[in-house]
């Protein structure tokens, strides 16, 4: 059998030991796993950072990779603490929205980890999330975890509507580290986004506007991004998450 | 044999390429051994941040576990560098304190490293640390590593003492990253605090005050903290790093 | 054989998740390969910075690592995608230059990769660059991965040159995270250097200077360096990138 593969996305930075904290647990009960760091660096407490980060990566992993996703501004809160089985994977966090991804993948199912008296009730990634992860990891049944949560917190990225002129209203729903701003638009096949006040064509990609010049092109996870080539467009055009845009056929 | 374990805790930051080149070393030496990030986000040259980290996950990894900490603003001086055995896990760093939560443990013991000619006398952690990582990694003795140091330097985190009045003074040791001001008052059960002109009641966990509300909890070291609820007790209630901390029984 | 050691640098930061697709695809094309993040923080398409990132650890892993670059300004537009085999090492990055100090070195072999058509123009990462890795990892042929490119890109760092008077004018190259200027002057071994309208010496060590004083050293890389001891000689000394250095010998 593979070595057990565990991921972790935290917005608790690294610099203070509790990443280490957690490692150190999952190192102690389940020794040869490999444990990968996806990211620590999610905006403390933007649920909706880390839920967008999972959205990306949760089913490029092998089946059977455990995601361990602790964005959790309730913690110490009577919110529950969740394991996933979804799609063959299976995903660990608090029950704030943040597992959507997989929680609204067909066939997802999901328990409710029981928290030991001992638990820090200001760190459950040590003590009830990591445990539950080298459960996992050892090879021990999902079911074995808790009892099953009917109606788990879900949280949706905004749909796009059609207005009366026929145009598609959408928003950005991320800014990315280049200033990329990532929208709700997918499927796109060309025309035009106004954002920020500003007209945009649709192209193909980065390459088919002059450096310095904005351009909409379809992202690597299908939606619409508003850039500039060579540049930071959230910056240089003063677009921020939520900004509305416009999709126009020409 | 399972595989080896070394983690590392530098200030060096990733971009420079510094710890790759560490990281180079370790993977020449020795091959299999399974290399953990803690953290390279250490601000520069702050031992005690670097001793307070490790602190919270030196004990935690499995016995064995190999623990390289890099925090050296004396490298290229005459401070020694050591290898340290303590608990049944090895560390490794400069004699500059950063390693005291090691060496106050019952047992421990410290040998100097010896400096190759040829190291560099600004890059201790590939030239000195990580060989001797390497060196124990491959299960060769501690022993082999150096002479016995007697008197390795040791920082502490100052004790809280006791005012006449009855009351207790601490100090703010530690900022974290989501702005929770961690004290160095422990086995605190009930009662308040006065921080920063400002008194704020000692509860269970950050549920028990409404959103935005300063909050005095026991957090997950056992060390009072202050925090706001959804909020960043440092910025919001202008707490740094020594302020002063009072604690009375009511 | 030996598990194969796959290298990570990129500008992506992690919390967007870009890289954790990467991972992604890494583990599911080549399950038991070790991934290593050198760095996720270099500056926004800096180029030059990763390559001389890259310069400092390519040939201290192992022979056979897989050494992936993306910091690629140029995805989407007509620049080739590349691997290298360099001193029995493997690279994989964009034809930017970015790879030239594996390039440079005797016996370096470059094949252009194909892209697949249903790649995303703006994440070759994911789509080209990962696959690729995969490839090596799994021991398949270097060959196999495309046609050979006779004249990849060549970025150098500048050459010092001698003036008139005998002293060698070079310019600072990087700047690190501890204000440490890096120097293009290679085998100095005494004299003093001219940075910034302010002269300083060159030493053996930080600590051959009192702290708070500027001293100028041999970093670990053979190259001449100022730095502030227990300071930052690029804020307080207002050195920046391409700053002018003249070596004089006394």
């Amino acid at each position: 059998m593979a070595r057990a593969l565990v991921t972790l996305l935290t917005d608790f930075g690294t610099a203070d030991g509790y990443v280490a904290e957690m490692r150190g647990v999952l190192a102690t009960g389940a020794r040869d796993t490999m444990v990968m760091d996806i990211s620590h660096d999610i905006p403390p407490q933007d649920v909706d950072a880390a839920r967008l980060a999972l959205a990306r990566y949760w089913k490029r992993f092998p089946e059977g990779t455990i995601h361990m996703v602790v964005v959790d501004p309730g913690v110490g809160t009577a919110r529950a603490a969740l394991a996933v089985e979804s799609h063959r994977r299976f995903l660990i966090g608090p029950d704030n929205g943040v597992l959507s991804p997989a929680l609204l993948a067909p066939g997802a199912r999901a328990v409710r980890l029981s928290v030991p008296p001992a638990a820090s009730p200001t760190f459950h990634g040590r003590d009830v999330f990591a445990p539950a992860a080298v459960h996992l990891a050892m090879g021990q049944a999902f079911d074995a975890l808790g009892a099953p949560v009917s109606e788990p917190i879900i949280r949706r990225t905004p749909e796009p509507h059609r207005a009366a002129d026929g145009s598609i209203e959408g928003q950005v729903v991320t800014i990315d580290r280049f200033g990329n701003a990532v929208t709700n638009l997918l499927g796109v096949r060309g025309g035009s986004v106004i954002v920020a006040g500003r007209t945009v064509a649709v192209h193909h990609t980065y390459g088919d506007v002059a450096p310095g010049e904005p351009v909409a092109v379809v992202g690597s996870s299908g939606l619409l991004e508003i850039a500039v080539r060579d540049g930071n467009a959230a910056h240089g055009l003063g677009i921020v998450r939520g900004a509305q845009v416009i999709l126009r056929a020409t």
